[in-house]
């Protein structure tokens, strides 16, 4: 499994991912899913990935390589994308043509082509932008009123995002909530583990901010993941006893 | 959509059930989900329902006015079982009797049969037990390790049930830890929905000591909903932010 979340706010962008992948339940391993398309100064996308691993790292290799889907055209890369808006149709066009190679292996071998990935960055004096791009190359953009958007196993850590995380949410705050997301995400599904890739892009610095892997172990989360479950065995050990049944 | 939960304490059994259903999303109704067996004295036992509407409450008729599956014996009642085990047994039963007779047309109008259903209880001196019936008629019991069970819509309301519920956990703290679950199912899907039933059965009682609808309005549990959140707000914000990035 996967979980991934992005958060969009007035100050700028926060991903997250998990590193976690499992090829059936024994064959568990590491790869990062979080991806950089940065150019200091021009231009940072990320590319958060889920789904299937031969697939997601197949588009991976295309957006650097050049996605060749038109004869006679020279294949464009991600990182010569105009705008945000060009750069996701092209994340797009590049899931689509995997699929068009990989899709008679898939259907003969009865394998699923699930993948989704979150877009995100900024370049130059465009707008900053946050994309959910689906399996059909199709995609959507997150908004003021749903200032975040997830992917891969994402119900456990929605709670807290629906009521903690607006617009005007500060950077680092979104970056921590985004973190108390996932470590429900990684109590309730082990398939979503250690260690995490975060990344922090200021809204008009076209650099990094932040660019870290939580190891297991790492005091700051630790310490994030002790108070957080502290904090909620105080906060419904507060809520008075149901007013049901006999009077005690 | 649903959202039902049943936790199983040393105190004994709590069932919670939402009662919406949609046929399509336009097409929003309330039905009871949470449906009692119950003669006071000798046995208590409830039945919460997921799934296709159609085939749930067939199964329940079927469960009052006996399960017809075998020629020339008299089709069995739930009420007649003479222990827990063996009623879990005459759910799966109904299930599987209910899947003979609709599957051509459900297949015909390219349905899913898919029904799930938590059911717990007690029987005279037999052990207090909470099983999940699932849509083959199979059946899982809950354990001391593992103390609650989840039918529907289940993963928002997980991470609080993972950190709060243990066997010992006390009656009415289950009840009221199974409510804040309802909550965080309820915010995040709109498919689930107000009014809630809620039941309370002391271990070796044989009667309902909670049998209760909880209504849109209800100040005891607007008071959760309300305490719940604001407690969490105090929650994240207590904790330190990342300290990952420039330092200020």
């Amino acid at each position: 499994m996967t979980y991934c979340v992005g958060v969009l706010v007035e100050d700028g962008l926060v991903m997250i991912a998990d590193t976690r992948t499992n090829a059936g339940l024994d064959n568990i391993s590491t790869y990062r899913k979080l991806h950089m398309f940065n150019t200091p100064g021009e231009r940072v996308m990320m590319l958060a990935s889920a789904g299937n691993l031969s697939m997601t790292q197949s588009v991976l290799s295309m957006l650097r390589e050049g996605v060749d889907d038109i004869e006679g055209e020279t294949p464009p890369k991600l990182e010569d994308a105009a705008t945000m808006f060009k750069a996701a149709q092209l994340v797009g066009r590049a899931i689509r043509r995997v699929r068009e190679i990989e899709q008679a292996g898939f259907e003969a071998a009865n394998l699923r082509m699930e993948v989704s990935f979150l877009f995100g960055g900024q370049i130059g004096d465009e707008p900053m932008r946050l994309f959910m791009i689906y399996s059909a190359g199709n995609f959507i953009e997150c908004s003021r009123e749903a200032p975040f958007l997830q992917i891969g196993e994402h119900k456990y850590g929605k709670p807290i995002l629906d009521r903690a995380v607006t617009y005007e949410t500060d950077l680092y705050d979104a970056l921590k909530v985004g973190l108390v997301s996932m470590d429900s995400t990684m109590r309730s599904n082990l398939g979503v583990g250690l260690p995490i890739d975060i990344a922090v892009q200021r809204r008009g610095a076209l650099d990094l901010e932040v660019n870290h892997r939580i190891e297991a172990g790492e005091s700051y989360f630790h310490d994030l993941r002790e108070r957080w479950s502290a904090a909620l065995r105080a906060a419904h050990r507060a809520i008075p006893r149901p007013p049901y049944g006999p009077q005690r």
